[in-house]
Formats: structure tokens, C-alpha cells, sequence
């Protein structure tokens, strides 16, 4: 299926049918987040899958018990870095450089530029900017779920600190921003799937400028 | 090209050569962006695609002068709400079930519920989450460009209220959060080109949960 028809294709399914998404296919939406661009390269976001049953039944009790979250195979939840820190920022660069076989001279102005930049910045404005990046992740993820015909649902609806409590986010730096349930649509059951899909017009989408 | 392929292919092109990108590859970028899922469907954004030779110069001035901008055909920006209003969402729902054909009662208890945990946080509060929904249409522009063999350059290196006041974005009440020009590699001139694509190993990006 193309980019295109696969966009057509998706919708939020509010229900599936929990038919298991094939591993293969979850690790090739993983890999499509992973390959996703960020700021500088940092990458500064990383990716639970939770496929573990007991698990998921907690993780739906702090998301407002949506049913896809237990009738998913696999839920992936995006973490953002909480801050930028120096050694988390050095950290990218060194390994960037070892595999470049470039020199850490060589980047040493633009790494030295982003530390002033961000560093002294408050731990939410740095974390803000993070989600941001991990959100670019999650639409190329949920890009490639459509591709591979793999439901999937986008999520804010969940209790963040819960969340991040339950998968011990906070102790690896990290916290929860939004959540992608992987799964089939339940057609028959699902009162979002007859509807028509809805944008803004596109004559109010977009304003040109030639 | 499949999107796996594309996004292994694509990079942050540092220097492109000028060529155009026919507009019907621009179109189906755009239709793109315009299918990406928002939170509640309400796709609190605008793009903005500048082809002017002139505004490019101008908005080149006011983007650390990233040649990028001016060897571009297109550029786009991204540009999100600065807030959720009453009257905005309101006026989604309306849209929303009129071309559904549903009865605006059957969405009254959800747009209640939306407007009574938005309206009555702060501008900026509402602006970072409308940023953020921005960002998943980008990302998902972004891997359409790909998939068509274009080349795109993310960018947040500029200075928002300038490139706000050069395009009137705040009187439209929007505030821009990224951009991304259309063009052409230039292999030969491009720096970036030739490296590695380097990204965090799979093993530190993903913690399964079974």
C-alpha cells in the first residue's frame, strides 16, 4: 500500500479485535521510529513495547480503561528525555563521531554551541522540546504501522505520572508523552469505522504564498 | 520506494542544488501533512508553502541564513494555534458533524470535555500541545518527501517571532514551530552527504516489555 492510500486507509480505531500484530511487522514500525529525524541528531526520546498482559491491564487502568490498550498485541509508548544534560548531549556526539570515523574535533564548535544553548534551560522547557522530537518519531511510526495495514491508535489520554511510575521512566530520565496501541480493528464493534474520515479544507490547511 | 527504504535514504540535506520540485510532488507532501492525525481530530495547525523568490530571501535572513531556504523550491512552515478556543473547537465539531451527517448532540459531552480542560489553561500551555500535534504532521510530511524521492531539511534553527512578523502569522493567531524546505540534494556540495547515518543502537532506544 502507498504512503498515501495507507493515510486514507488509518483511522484512531476505538476498537480492535486483538488479533496479534506479527513480530516482524512491530519490529519494522520500530525500526521506522528509530530511523526517524530529530534535532541535532539527538534523538533525545526512547520506545517501550509492552506486550506483556498483566502489564498492559495496568496501563489501561491509567489511561482512562481504553480497550485498545489490553485488545493491542503490543502497546508502544514514546519516553522523552526529561532534560538535556551535557553528558547526555557528549554522549551522542562521541558515539556520532566513532562511527563517522570523524574526529570529536570536528564537531567540537557545534557541540560546545548546543550545550550553551541548552543546558542552562529549565528541565521543562528542555523536556517540551524533546516531546516535540519524539512526537516527529511517532508520526513515522504510525506512517509505517498504516503501510504494513497495523491499526494503530494515537494516545494522550493517559495519566503521565501514573504512567511513568508504573515503567519506571523517571529513574532512566525519562518521561511518558504518547502512547500507540498496535493491534487489527474490530469493524463490526467499532462505532468510529463507518464515519467519514474529516480534515480541515485545504483551502484553510494551507495558505500559499508564490 | 518503500518508506523503509525512503527514510534510510533520506537525511538532513545541508546543501541542495536548486532543481524544483514539481508541484504535484509538493501537492501529495502537502495532502500528507493535511492526513496526520491530531489529539480529538481538532489539527490545531496551519502549513504555510513559500515559493516566492523574494520571501525565501527574507525568510533566509531569519533562518541563521541556511542556504537550504533559497536553493528550496518550497519551503514549509509549519505554524500551530496559539491557543485552543472555544470558538475554534467549536467550530471543528460543527465541521466535523455536518460532514458526518452526525447530530452536534452526538459529540456535545466530548466537546464539552475538550473545552473544559482547555480553554481554561494558559495560551502557552495550549500553544506546546498544539506544537506538538504540528510536529506528527511533519514528521509524517516528512516521510512522503522521502517516499518521492524529495529532499527535506528539518529546521528550527530560526527565529520564530521574525519569521511570525514576516508572514503575519500571530494575526492569524498562529505561531510557527518548524520548518522544512523542498529540493534537490547536491552531492557533491553537500557535507553531510557522504557520512553515515548514525542513530542510537537499537538496544538503547528499545525496552521491551514481554
Amino acid at each position: 500500500m502507498s504512503l498515501k492510500q495507507a493515510l486514507q486507509w488509518r483511522y484512531a480505531t476505538k476498537k480492535m479485535n486483538g488479533q496479534a500484530v506479527p513480530q516482524e511487522k512491530v519490529d519494522q514500525i520500530v525500526e521506522a521510529a528509530l530511523l526517524a529525524p530529530s534535532s541535532s541528531g539527538l534523538q533525545p526520546y526512547k520506545l517501550i513495547v509492552v506486550s506483556n498482559a498483566e502489564l498492559k491491564e495496568k496501563l489501561k487502568a491509567v489511561a482512562s480503561n481504553q480497550s485498545q490498550i489490553t485488545d493491542a498485541s503490543h502497546v508502544l509508548i514514546f519516553a522523552a528525555w526529561d532534560n538535556y544534560t551535557e553528558e547526555r548531549i557528549n554522549n551522542v556526539f562521541s558515539r556520532m563521531n566513532r562511527e563517522r570515523g570523524v574526529p570529536d574535533s570536528a564537531t567540537d564548535a557545534y557541540r560546545t554551541f548546543l550545550l550553551s544553548a541548552y543546558v542552562p534551560r529549565t528541565a521543562q522547557e528542555n523536556f517540551e522540546h524533546a516531546a516535540r522530537q519524539a512526537y516527529i518519531s511517532f508520526g513515522i511510526a504510525l506512517a509505517e504501522a498504516a503501510v504494513l495495514e497495523v491499526d494503530a491508535t494515537p494516545m494522550e489520554g493517559f495519566d503521565a505520572a501514573a504512567l511513568d511510575e508504573l515503567l519506571s521512566l523517571r529513574e532512566k530520565g525519562l518521561r511518558s508523552v504518547v502512547i500507540m496501541p498496535l493491534g487489527y480493528r474490530d469493524t463490526e464493534n467499532d462505532w468510529l469505522y463507518p464515519l467519514k474520515k474529516v480534515r480541515t479544507p485545504m483551502e484553510e490547511f494551507l495558505i500559499e504564498e508564490k
